[in-house]
This record gives C-alpha cells, structure tokens and sequence, in this order.
C-alpha cells in the first residue's frame, strides 16, 4: 500500500470539514445527512469515515475550529500595545471572523457566502440547548476569549481611559455580546459591515451624562 | 350548545400558547410534537385544534407575542423625556425582557424558568434560517423595534450628549446587538443579572481616547 503524507490526510480533512460546513450553512445540521456530505466533497464513506465518525465529530471539530479562529483574531488584534480602543479592537476582530467564510480568510474554514460564519454560529447555539459536549466546548472557548478581554479591558482601566470601578468581566461580556449580536444579525437580517458596529461603539464612547 | 365568552376562549389561548412555549423552551421545535403539547396542557387535540392549527402556528403566534413584548418593553422604558441614558435604557428593556418568562411577566408568556426566554430566542433564529414565513415576522419586528431605538439615539445626538455625526441606525444596531448578544450568553453559559450588561454599556461610555 503507498504510504499517504501527512500534507495529503491535513488536505483530505480540510476538503471534508469544508464541504460539510457548506452543507451544514446551507441546509441546518438536522436537515443535513452524511449522504450530503459526501456527495458535497466527492468522497466514499470509507474516505470521509476514516476522518470522522459521523454528523457530530463534524460539528465538534467546525465549532473547535471557529473557536479558534475566533481566539486567534481577537489576540492577533489585542497584540498591539497600548491595544485599540474598544470599537476599533471589536471592528477588527468582526472582520476578520465575518471574513472566516470567505476563501481568502486565514481562520481555517473556506466554506462560501459572506454571511455563512453567522449562519453556522446561530445553528450552533441551538444545538448547544441538547448537546452537553458541544455545550461544554463553547463554554471552554467562551471562557478563553471572555479572559482575554478581561486583560484588555483591564488595560483600559489602568491606562485611565475607562473608569475602574466596574468589574472589567461586565464590559468583556458587553464587548462579546455586541459581537454575538451583530453577527446573530448578519445571519437574520443578511450581511453588514462591521464598521456599522464599530460606529456604534464609537457613538456610545462619545457619551456625555 | 352553550355560549363560550370571549374571556374563556383568550384564557384557552393563553394555556396553550403557555404550556406550547415550555415545551419548546425545555426540549426545542424539531423534538416537540403536538402530542407533547396536548400532553403538557392536558386538553384534547380537539380543543387545541380549534386555536392553532398546527407546531408552525404556534411557533408564529408565540414569535409575535415575544416581539411584541420587547416593543412594549422598550417603549415603556423609552417613555421618559428626556429618555435615560443608553447604558440605563437598555439595562431596563432588558430586565423586562428577561423577566417576561416569569410568572409576573407582564408582556404575555408566563412559562416558567428564567433562561427559557433566551433559550426560545436562540431556537427561533434557527427556526427562521429556515422558514420563510417567520423570517419576515422576525424582519417586521427588529424594523419596529430598530426604528423606535433610532428615534431615541437621534434625541440623544440632537441633545448634544451623542457625537451627532455618527449614522443614528448604526447606534440603534449596535445597543441591539449588546442586548441580543447577551440574551445569547443567557441560553448558553446560564443566568446573569441585567446589572452586568448595564455596567458594561456604562463603562464604554466612561471611554476618554
């Protein structure tokens, strides 16, 4: 038997992961069988099940990915020091995690349609609500990213540009919330910049009581 | 054959959108089934035909009602002129909204468990990946509930409190956004007070760049 690089399996499981992400965008995770996926990527059961067991090894490993990516734009955003000021350090991370989906993102999956990241997180939620692992997941990622805004926004309040009395754990949640929000939106009502976020913000930095 | 009033039939309505909604909230759409909601308000399939005609009309009628809350609730809060401030209004619509699935909820639903709201929020944007008919309910209500948020922002810019050249409807997107963000967080890691998120707005908008 010719012996298989490990270049060529890291390619197969990008093309299946891909592939089911696009299925999955498209039709919900109920309504997208192991058939879709393999006739999306054009592989034998016996190719994709040496990769993945089923429906749900896939959700696992797309929702470990986006996490990750997620992660990997907040840092890659926070990096600068002093870090951007809120709207700008939330307006950079959106971008880049709206720009996941497109071919040209840097996060891992390369699924089409610009609103295909917010489609996959809603449906993700959902299945969160019956699935303990995929719920213990996202609230491991949670934790990670909700860490590392509470440094940044700590930041701030050392720097003496956000007052200090409030729990910085309360704005790492707001700040992530607006975020969840704006791209729940995108996959309601379809895509917007994420300047019109970032704008937002902006406004309500501007505030005088 | 006795008179039914028309308080009789709005009490059998209620029941059965109640009991519909902690079905839904407890085991979602897809796992739910007439019977289960037959079952839940212990009426015969008779009874509750005679109101709904099926799952996707309850699932509609309870879309509207929650939508209509979360109009109610905002209007409420935004009566006060001048209206208070971000951190202040959006805190109050959402300690509303939270609360609707409380027993003393007054905006309609009254199942019990204090994260069923967010938990049904999260099914109904799948829900609406999918369905055509609840995705234009979904539309109409965020256009209601968006433009009643710009009339507030404009007040706030036209008072002098806001920067003024910031788009209005960006604003209103994003003070959304925080609080669909957080409702989201609610399904998902569990309970918080409405405390969090207000603190949250209130110290972004303490930002001195």
């Amino acid at each position: 038997m010719a012996r298989v690089s490990q270049e060529h399996l890291d390619a197969r499981r990008r093309q299946i992961l891909d592939g089911a992400a696009r299925c999955f965008a498209r039709n919900g995770f109920h309504a997208t069988s192991m058939q879709d996926v393999l006739k999306e990527v054009n592989l034998s059961a016996g190719a994709v099940y040496r990769y993945f067991s089923g429906k749900d090894e896939l959700i696992a490993a797309i929702v470990t990915e986006v996490l990750g990516g997620i992660r990997e734009a907040f840092e890659d955003a926070a990096r600068h020091s002093p870090p951007p000021m809120p709207d700008v350090l939330v307006g950079r991370v959106m971008t880049q995690v709206l720009g996941m989906g497109g071919e040209t993102g840097k996060y891992g999956l390369t699924w089409e349609g610009e609103t295909s990241f917010p489609r996959l997180m809603v449906q993700v939620w959902t299945e969160t609500l019956r699935d303990g692992e995929l719920s213990a997941l996202l609230r491991e990622g949670f934790g990670a990213v909700r860490d590392a805004w509470v440094k940044v926004v700590e930041g701030y309040q050392e720097a003496g540009v956000m007052r200090a009395d409030i729990p910085a754990e309360h704005v790492a949640r707001t700040l992530i919330a607006a975020a969840q929000g704006f791209a729940a939106q995108q996959a309601l009502f379809g895509t917007a910049p994420a300047e019109v976020l970032q704008d937002g913000l902006r406004a309500l930095m501007s505030v005088r009581g």
